[in-house]
């Protein structure tokens, strides 16, 4: 298994937000995998959804079990391969995992910023990533990829930063959301902002309350979240309609009933009566425990703003005109979070610029989490555009 | 417009549920519309889903917007005439529109219910509607008809009481829930019961606290269940992307800018932002606003529940061999919360067993919610069959 150290980089220079609002001074936290050739050119720069870090492969010492969110697709000899590239993760600006966000002091205020962080974009996150990026001294990234959310930061780099990068790779994305898609965000931030325990997204403080949190808000956000992860036939394959039965009760009706018996229902409203309900609480109660509520809302929010098309009058096609790096795209069958529909438009405007785009759909039946999992077909065919990239690298180490 | 006029029976029978324990005394609301015939052979008993009522068509003299929630299908000339047809609408036991629910006085405590009102199933709720219907001296139901979970009561008609209806209409139903329904329901659940105003489901008492209940779960509910009504494709065709913009900002925007030039995004995470956020929380405000908490439970745990085929190993063509009565199902293409492929489940296994059944597939984009408009393709189906029904009760009024 890697071994897995964080870093932390400060950078003095404020940062100019889309927003017009600007970060005064602000630290990125990021891991580095494998090592940068002698002339950096096989470096690739990984971006994380919603509720993932800078911790994207391995693991660390003292935390053997602590793995990395896309460890089955980092790592030596794997699809991204750390023996031939340099792999870069970094935490988002806003996020809860090391870099600068809303538990951090402004120092404007010198408390915490909670909810008068400023709200981030993707392209704020890109330009952050570019600085970083930078001080590596790295001029142009072999690839920048990501899955989700981090797709849509892997699109944007292409738009902002057209000649810093020789491939892109945008796995379970879209080229913005859907209604339903910030339906979703919508109701996930109003559990949150309506748990008295919010506070005004100013919890931090509550020395009166230790440990005050809005747990009850993040538990409903995340189980929110897992459902439009999963596709309705792997959560019917993994749940179905079983019951949540006790090991007692489970040895009471091996031994006094006919197997094909059901286990009695509770006839409650209250109790865990279905695994699918055991398995939700359980997920929300985790990430409650680690998750920041205002950083939920900053990249909630992040994602309903990402549109690259909003500034050319809704197309797709005349915001890509500027692309320059060659594509991989890939989605997955049974994602009804971001479907293959989507994949597909930003494919199409693509063409339309006559950029080099290979693009797949798997039939995977995990939903939107597929992008995680291990899936051969899908591993295997990054494994292969890599392998490619190596060669091109090789080729012609200087575009 | 047809006038309706609300009336209850009040049963001192105590009522034995499937749970095991029992109402002592209840009351159900209900309205009839159109006449009774000489033989009682022109009753239809139309079943409601979760937030409807007896309030089936027409309206109150003093409330003349109160319009019943399928108006659009029954009344005079309408799909399900009244002139034709003697038509039943009960609210359910558990409900909160005048039947017996958990606001109401808990004889055994002399308190309101609240959460100990028992819960109750949808076989509870027919028991409870055949009494109703044998107070009202009708013998058999020319039909039985609802949609959703008004269906599954429809369809649980046929099992429990196979004699006592002719034809039972089954509308955007499914056999019982996937894991999904169930995992949305139990989101909505714990929004609620995790609501600091639900004090564990007796908040009715709070005297001191006037008017304490848990609105933001209720919010957070509803929200939830919107999306689900609700098609990708319909709510990407009246929201989209569509900014939430205020009139004057609009005027501004018209004289000052190029129509082309999006609307400035306010950059905010909890300000509404875009139109589906604005939808989302008025339909939160307005259902928090007159709905039960409890109530919500206790029908989102009977839709759990139900599942005829659980007492036949899982065999719902087994579970149907008692059927008597003659079948339409409808169902929506678009309705992915009860998918099409639900309602073959259920021709299939009337099928296996012989039973006149007539099915059609309405390709209507509004998703779940296509079965309360008005589609014409779909009502004039459920007029025909209405027709049918009205000779063969002429053929041979006594079966």
């Amino acid at each position: 298994m890697l071994i897995a150290t964080p870093q932390s980089m400060f950078f003095e220079e404020p940062l100019a937000l889309t927003s017009g609002a600007s970060i005064s001074a602000y630290t990125l936290r990021y891991e580095t995998y494998g090592t940068l050739n002698a002339d950096k050119s096989n470096a690739v720069l990984i971006c994380h959804a919603l509720n993932a870090s800078h911790h994207v492969a391995g693991c660390y010492p003292d935390q053997p079990k602590n793995i990395g969110w896309w460890d089955s697709m980092v790592g030596p000899g794997k699809s991204l391969d750390t023996n031939e590239f340099f792999v870069i993760g970094v935490n988002n600006l806003g996020s809860c995992f090391g870099s600068t966000g809303p538990m951090h002091i402004n120092p404007a205020t010198q408390s915490p910023y909670g909810a008068d962080f400023p709200v981030v974009t993707v392209e704020d996150w890109v330009n952050a990533q570019a600085l970083l990026l930078e001080r590596l001294g790295i001029e142009q990234l072999a690839a920048v990829m990501g899955g989700s959310l981090g797709g849509m930061q892997a699109l944007s780099w292409t738009l902002q930063y057209p000649e810093k990068m020789r491939h892109a790779i945008v796995i379970a994305s879209a080229p913005n959301l859907t209604a339903e898609n910030i339906a979703f965000n919508e109701v996930a931030r109003r559990a949150i902002v309506t748990d008295p325990d919010f506070n005004g997204g100013h919890f931090y403080e509550s020395s009166s309350r230790p440990e005050t949190k809005p747990k009850r808000g993040l538990r409903i956000a995340r189980m929110i979240g897992h459902i439009t992860y999963l596709s309705d036939d792997v959560m019917n394959e993994k749940f179905g309609r079983m019951q949540r039965v006790e090991l007692a009760e489970q040895v009471l009706t091996q031994t006094s009933m006919s197997s094909n018996t059901p286990p009695a229902y509770r006839y409650s409203t209250q109790e865990v009566e279905f695994q699918i309900e055991s398995y939700l609480r359980y997920q929300g109660d985790k990430f409650a425990e680690y998750f920041d509520a205002n950083t939920y809302l900053l990249i909630t929010r992040a994602l309903d703003y990402f549109d690259p098309s909003r500034s050319s009058n809704g197309s797709l096609s005349a915001a890509f005109a500027k692309v320059k790096a060659k594509f991989l795209l890939v989605s997955f069958k049974t994602d009804w979070r971001f479907s293959p529909q989507r994949s597909r438009e930003i494919v199409n405007a693509l063409v339309d610029n006559r950029v080099v785009v290979s693009y797949a759909e798997i039939d995977a039946p995990h939903g939107h989490d597929a992008f995680l999992l291990e899936d051969q077909r899908y591993l295997s065919l990054v494994k292969a555009y890599f392998k490619n990239l190596t060669q091109e690298l090789n080729q012609s180490p200087n575009l």
